[in-house]
């Protein structure tokens, strides 16, 4: 009885993924003793073909934009990666891709000290849909939650934000760059940068930018109770993002494309000011570049993003929607 | 600022869901102390409108399909129920699809002793696609494995087999039926039963029927390295199922449809004779049905299904693959 190609897949593609606990992926489900004295830690987000990526984003950093999506949520709780799962819907089995989607997988769960530990692979009639549930890991008590931001932290923001919204643009056309503007932008909307980094005991409170700036600093204010002001001269813009500024109809539209695009997977994170070098020192020791932007006020939620004339920006939307 | 339809569908349909260490699904990850002692089980299946399920098929059975398919391969292992992620890809938001969607969770999470963790709802432009990521747990090194089914050991399974496919045909016209057997043969096809019952310690082997019973208790005798002689008139048969035969070009037609259709959710069960009444007594236990169809003996893995006159059944296919 030949059996298959659903066994094929797995032996040539996921069993070299695998690792303790996935019983080589020959079981029915992994079995593994959690890490003793730890909480787990639990996301899951899917990337849809035509909606999260498009149908020409190179198959080698596909699986790795799965992958570091799902660290980002891991990030922003002050999580450590332990392993995933993942369930695959295809429409076909391309080999070609195949192989590259997972040689990207293997480079990143080496990188980030992950495993594979189970899934699914389907078929289906439509796009290509990849949905990955993350297992992380992390000191009891210590998990960094959206909603305690409290009045008279600092707001700050990890890397630069933007970058891959307008990376999108250029891969669509819709903006224009020189080579080393659209490789770099394109390469930060390929492949986002988990910004795992020690804030359980540094940050009072922390998410991660995914759905657009504006909308996920909304959330954090909304669990948080608080209104956080922000002044926009100070959101850290790359210099590529710049250069594309005049593209634009003007610079509000530009900025609303940059703070409200999404697919930053930045960290925002809320600070009491005496705890800032102990800030500065995890930036550091993680390599990852933090600027601070605004200050968290008492009062109804609300994100208020000033102008240096002390005016207030306003956008017609604060980021993406699935179903707008 | 207004939120996105998304968080809406939280608030509405998901958080009533949420369970302790979900945050009310607020916050990016889920996070929690798992059980004392205990090691994790988990895994992971998706579902896809149009290959597992039909467009037609009714939302308040679906999420429970979801859980269920999920929860057969905890038992399998045998493991008990812990919670649930779930990341759901839809083309559009229909409330009343929804809210008979999550009815259905609610119904079987709360049967079930489960509670959901997290998770991601995204659009598509294609099929309905879930998938879902189960977690259990179970005292450590008590996991049945598939591996470890012996020669000596008897062959065992749950319930009865073919009728979800003979549910799916009837669905879709390929057969017909009376009301009463309709209803049985699709209840079953909507609505898999996991076999949760106590097979540590009892079942040397195990694995769930997921894609045809002759195609899965291939991969238990490979994984093994052991053949299987199953004699066929033993195989458990509903009413309802024998009832369709003579739809069927032949007996042996009807009999590559009822063990090769798939979506049993039946257990396979390998078992020492010596353990047999402690079969029996867990059975009971959980209420649920177990005949012994066959025997395990040494030699090249095969599956051997024979007619009483001591003749093999040959089949054109083991079970169902997505790209064939």
């Amino acid at each position: 009885m030949t059996l298959p190609p659903e066994f094929d897949l797995i032996t040539r593609y996921f069993k070299p993924l695998s690792g303790d606990g996935s019983f080589s992926l020959s079981d029915d489900a992994a079995v593994f003793m959690p890490p003793a004295g730890q909480e787990m830690v639990m996301a899951a987000d899917a990337l849809v073909e035509g909606v999260h990526f498009l149908p020409t984003d190179p198959p080698a950093t596909l699986g790795r934009k799965l992958l570091r999506v799902n660290l980002s949520d891991l990030a922003a709780m002050g999580g450590a990666p332990f392993g995933y799962l993942m369930t695959l819907s295809l429409p076909r089995i391309d080999h070609a891709w195949m192989a590259a989607f997972v040689v990207g997988l293997a480079t990143d769960q080496k990188a980030f000290g992950m495993r594979l530990l189970g899934g699914d692979t389907t078929g289906t009639t439509g796009p290509v849909v990849l949905s990955l549930t993350i297992i992380g890991t992390m000191p009891p008590g210590q998990a960094v939650r959206r909603s305690t931001a409290r009045p008279g932290d600092s707001l700050w923001v990890t890397g630069s934000i933007g970058d891959s919204a307008l990376g999108l643009s250029v891969l669509t056309g819709r903006v224009s760059a020189p080579e080393d503007v659209r490789a770099f932008l394109t390469g930060r909307y390929h492949l986002p940068r988990p910004r795992l980094m020690k804030i359980a005991g540094v940050a009072s409170a922390a998410m991660d930018v995914s759905d657009g700036f504006v909308q996920d600093l909304g959330h954090l204010c909304r669990e948080s109770g608080c209104v956080a002001v922000v002044d926009v001269d100070r959101i850290p813009l790359s210099r590529a993002a710049r250069s594309l500024a005049d593209q634009f109809a003007d610079q509000p539209a530009f900025l609303e494309q940059v703070l409200t695009g999404g697919d930053d997977y930045e960290l925002l994170l809320a600070v009491p000011p005496e705890r800032e070098i102990m800030l500065s020192a995890a930036a550091r020791q993680a390599g990852v570049s933090l600027t601070r932007i605004g200050r968290f006020y008492p009062g109804a939620p609300a994100v208020d993003i000033r102008r240096a004339d002390g005016t207030s920006l306003e956008f017609g939307r604060g980021g993406w929607s699935h179903f707008q």
